[in-house]
């Protein structure tokens, strides 16, 4: 054990009326819902990067976070692993993400950072065997360094996509020896800063040849995970290619890819792409595409990702809801993509964050499960349009012309007479279950 | 000749130099640029709604503009008429673009609209032919009249479905006896004001098979015009169906719709969804579905659709190169879907704003053709590439595998050295053709 | 009684148990909270305009809503003002605010409009009378007709300023007559479409000696309720003068107002000019100009003002807390700026949305409370400025120069070392009180 | 000489036909315009900390930039001076600003940070006086090193308002030594994250006493340059207390500061505030606060602050328009605060980069002056307003009373008849200066 987390307990559920930050009120990883323990509803993991890597930095200041594994060693990085993991346990998560860069130090070449991925991941399955902590995504930073700053599978140069494809197969042999259940790609600079430098013919094929090529080394390599798009519009590019879900799905659909990857659904990236978190995934369910999620929470007055915890109770029983729409996780899981502020310096903040963020959940989900069981959502839903299941709705919808339907509405002189909508009644309805 | 206009010349070009506000100082329609008159580059349009039915209301006021023809009567919708045939003379403006709603009076009943719109369209024929001016594009308003708040093609309720199918087959019917050459679609309802009562599920494939009848019907009438889509991404819904171009652009693959219909891309409603207007031209373009533009204006500190008319002439210029690198317009052109500001009251408001407006897309295009002779953007462009050319780069972006690329980086010890993306300099670039 | 809310039954306060949808379930106006029943804290009131007057109408359609009461004559404000009395004693809400234009006919000349507001008050005065209904504000409605279109007080023609004058004296004596507590001041209009035709310093005097004049009759009549204005970033103009409350407080200062006049608060115009909700009311605290509140929600993905009824619990507990803190309402109070949505065509919508907004407030001000009177959350705002309590704090505070802190910060080696933030502990906090 | 611009030419003006990136188009710095050299209406500024200390970072990628000097000695920061002070010879820039920390490696204390910045600020001396480049501004770095990250002036902590009034005071000494013409405070840090945890009462107090220190310290040392508050509404921060140019105000006459301080505007933050920087700086003017600007660009589509060299010259026109409405500069000038593209990794686009902006600056600097010079956009303006010069029009701003104006209204039947604002006929008045 290390002393980064002294004195601070393991958490365990005690109610809503605990009376001290170390506890969770909602979250009670065994209690069943809907048939299923809440701990495998949720699948919770903690994120390598934001906890362990980001030393607390912004675009106008330097490091606040002060850990002693700053520092670009193989010592350092077991170290690292050594809190993450006990951070797990504290918290009693089930599963964690990481990236190559966010665990490894850097090598001098390809070949030294592939070697020192090898050995912190040999550290790590060791230490999950003992822990029982799981891997839910690995996936590969081609993003920070200066290599990718035009992109990686979308470079100009193709040294860069080789470059990047080597690191993802690297990263997908990780994950594979984890025992990861997904393999994610989030293309922070598959984008452009100004569309005059840019050729975005030539870059949407260089994507759809890399998306290609990593299904294919799943499928040879018998990877069961899933292969998971994680949309984002923009930051740090001006525009990014996989903007939202409709886009990614567009997407997949020209390259025959979307019945081989799915979604990783990010509420901060929603909130960005101008849309709620709920619609991303009712639309991905809906598309047939809904993975995963990367739970956290955008300020809505500030225009950037700010990667927060969770903590509106309201907001997370919409998103649940549409999960539990989805039928569940089956790979996928809730991973806190979340951050402390760069004010909240100590060990204890890390603890709490992902305390409040996991309780958050634990609300959201139990009244989306409410809801849910109850039914009067769906009931009143399916009323709504009822006149479709009627035969000659069907007929409608599967066998008419504009002629046919000019015909009907002349013959019949049609008027149709609109109905309320009732969106204020069901948003009370939706509050009774919080 | 009606009076509104009275005491309003003929606009002519008369060069950057000319001293008073009825002249082109650009638009030269005659021009030839690239081998083309302007003219036939541009393919201007006028919008019927803006500027003959629109009265000068906002969500917080009434009606602004007095007009002898605001009143739902034939005798007032042919006044209406005149008018607007002379203001296509006055500005030499080949085509104009029209919804239904916009040039009959609304009947009591489906028929009766529909008798309304045969005698208008009739009165419009006749017109047509005395003055040359043609139409570009037809519509329906699916969106204005209660009926249709809660969708068109998406409606909870067949009966609306129908209606609206009815009503498209009527609107396709006019713009085929007026010569039009394409027939638009803008899902204003098609979207959801909440996730709440939405089966987002349903309303697809409520979409997707209007789409369809809409498709089959110009084939079966013969109709050789476009069929285009309109994106916007909210408002008046929460959420519209057709949020941008990548999205539509995922609804067509998903109905096999991709080579049949295109899109009409309007400049403020790019920038409601995130993106610069040159970004829609080009990502349509390199998606095989680049069909006409609305062109306006949204003002940039604006979250609502404020149609403007455009005055920006570098904007325009970077539109007008993506048009060009599209191969220009073919059924396509340049409609005008700006309206004057609720303060410009006079007749001589709707010339001027038509005036600049041409004139600043004409600037704009002069500017465009300029940069795309001489060619030194698109050598810049295509040098950032060129190793995507060799075999090598052609290898790897057909045939290799993940585990190729691996070999490949650690046999040759590849670290790639990144290079100089320009901006700054191909900013310059451009500002020199302005 | 009008039969337009029949069947619909007294909503009384029934328990978070509750069955059906006309109970409250939160809202138990004679509870005591902090020493006072929680119809005193949150003194709610209804808006005149969004639930009888406005017809349901957006920029792209049309009334939705068809009411008896939608005709220009005075039989049908009194049945419109028949139907509003109903539905405040329904909901049990003691107060509501209107426009001239909302409830009388508009006349065709000045004194007219006079004549019909005099004569639908007195109808007012009677019925407030009978049922116990007061009124918390009234205001006149500066911006909807078209004389307005450039400006009230800010318009570049003296007539209209002369004539926005006169109509607010009329108001204020309306308000005066009916026992209002406060006087607002909207200034829907008072901004610009375009800097290229706006004189800003002149309308900056305009405004300032308007809100003078207003003033100065408030004291001549002896009007003891509050003169308030309500800040809005922009829409219906461009850019609207009162754009936020730090602008408003400049404004003040300006013109030496700041004592005379508070701010009426609204959720959304916070939203829109960019901050959250409890900002302004903090702001307005901290500044001494806190007056009064618009409940609504502004939607998170749209740019405009959406006017919703408000139904998120935490963000109503944060809103609330800051309300306490500045002591609670005086004169103020809880006004619905809140309109259904125009697919809510039902005469139970608007009794359903009121009791769901009622119901936010007032769970929202529970939790509140008990945040308050816990006090840890202010116990640890103090403990992280307690070093400005000291003597020393309080020296550099109100007596040190330049020199002086150069001088102690290096003899005595200061390097200050950063202490945790602990917002996500904060936040963790909060969410136990709801 | 350094070699880093090495085979760069100076850059000298060559006209509008100049066929190579190495000219100035526009900027002709002794051209006379309405009486005085281009350059003496421009003052240009480069901004040091942009072009000189910035690696290329941003929230998702590390250092793109290699320079030589990127290393914390005292040699490094005397190779960065020369290299500085050689761009600013080869584009003839008069001007330039920069903040103690981009000049002088940090120290381990203070005090030591203190000697660096005398050292190096004497080298400075010696360079400026031998090359002729002045100082427009000197300004502290308040908000990178992580003693600041809740606050320099209003800190929790009073030791950290001692240490940044030390910085201050150093910085301004450091300011009068080399002869600058202005002091800036950016409160990078000056605002919060959470309302949770923060007493904006106390921090508003604490800033307003630093602004008194500062003031008082400008008058103890006889610096006859202007104090400049630069506004911005967030970013670092959830949200800046200087949020825009009507908030400083504000807050100014809060503290009776109103005739001692003004503002520098950039048009980055203007745009992130929900401003048109034109907004800006005429509200600046009216208010008598105008001082200076930072020029830049702020990406339309981007909610973060994007540092981009400005290009689109009918932007840059109606920006200077406003400064020549204000009289031109007096102390102020146009400071570059603009950063390459991290892509942009040559000697050569740092050169490129300021060349395109002085040229936009310039080419809309002369459009201005023709405008202004030509007078009919103020000559439409004023016939706007001209009812206000009449006798009764003075006699309705300055005497009336709201009585007054009833009578008036009643007794001369005034009923305004609205006149067009002709905005669109204003914004093509305004193209054909371009």
């Amino acid at each position: 054990m290390t002393d980064f987390f002294n004195g601070i307990p393991t958490i365990a559920y005690e109610g809503p009326e605990a009376a001290h930050d170390f506890a969770f009120r909602h979250y009670d990883p065994d209690a069943v819902i809907m048939g299923k323990p809440m701990k495998d509803h949720l699948r919770f993991a903690c994120a390598y990067w934001h906890s362990f890597a980001w030393p607390g930095g912004d675009p106008f200041g330097g490091p606040t976070f002060v850990r002693p594994w700053f520092d670009d060693t193989m010592d350092a990085a077991k170290m690292k692993a050594d809190v993450a993991l006990e951070m797990f346990q504290i918290l009693g998560v089930p599963y964690f993400c990481f990236h190559d860069a966010d665990v490894r130090p850097e090598g001098a070449s390809f070949s030294e950072s592939i070697d020192n991925l090898a050995q912190i991941t040999d550290y790590f399955a060791e230490k999950m065997d003992q822990s029982g902590v799981k891997l839910l995504w690995g996936t590969a930073n081609l993003f920070s360094h200066r290599r990718y700053m035009a992109g990686a599978a979308t470079n100009p140069d193709p040294d860069v996509f080789a470059y990047a494809a080597a690191t993802i197969k690297a990263c997908m042999d990780a994950t594979i020896k984890l025992g990861g259940e997904n393999y994610v790609l989030w293309g922070g600079r598959e984008g452009y800063e100004t569309l005059l430098n840019t050729d975005m013919g030539r870059e949407r094929q260089q994507a759809g040849r890399m998306l290609q090529m990593v299904v294919d080394y799943k499928h040879k390599m018998g990877f069961e995970g899933t292969i998971l798009i994680e949309p984002k519009p923009q930051e740090p590019t001006k525009h990014q290619y996989d903007y939202d879900v409709a886009t990614v799905y567009g997407f997949l659909k020209d390259f025959g890819l979307e019945d081989e990857v799915k979604v990783n659904i990010e509420q901060g990236h929603a909130i960005l792409a101008g849309h709620s978190f709920e619609h991303e995934l009712a639309l991905a369910r809906e598309l047939g595409i809904f993975g995963s999620i990367d739970m956290n929470r955008n300020d809505y007055q500030s225009g950037w990702d700010t990667d927060q915890f969770p903590n509106n109770v309201p907001e997370m029983a919409l998103a649940y809801y549409e999960v539990l729409r989805a039928g569940g996780f089956t790979t996928g899981g809730t991973n806190f993509d979340a951050k402390l502020r760069r004010q909240s310096l100590d060990p204890e903040d890390l603890i709490i964050a992902h305390v409040g963020g996991m309780d958050a959940c634990a609300a959201g989900l139990k009244a989306a499960a409410a809801m849910f069981e109850d039914g009067k959502l769906e009931a009143a839903r399916d009323a709504r349009y009822a006149g479709w299941n009627t035969a000659a709705g069907q007929d409608l919808l599967h066998r008419s012309s504009l002629e046919d339907c000019y015909a009907k509405v002349t013959e019949q002189a049609i008027e149709p007479e609109p109905r309320s909508g009732r969106q204020e009644r069901l948003e009370n309805l939706v509050n009774r279950y919080l």
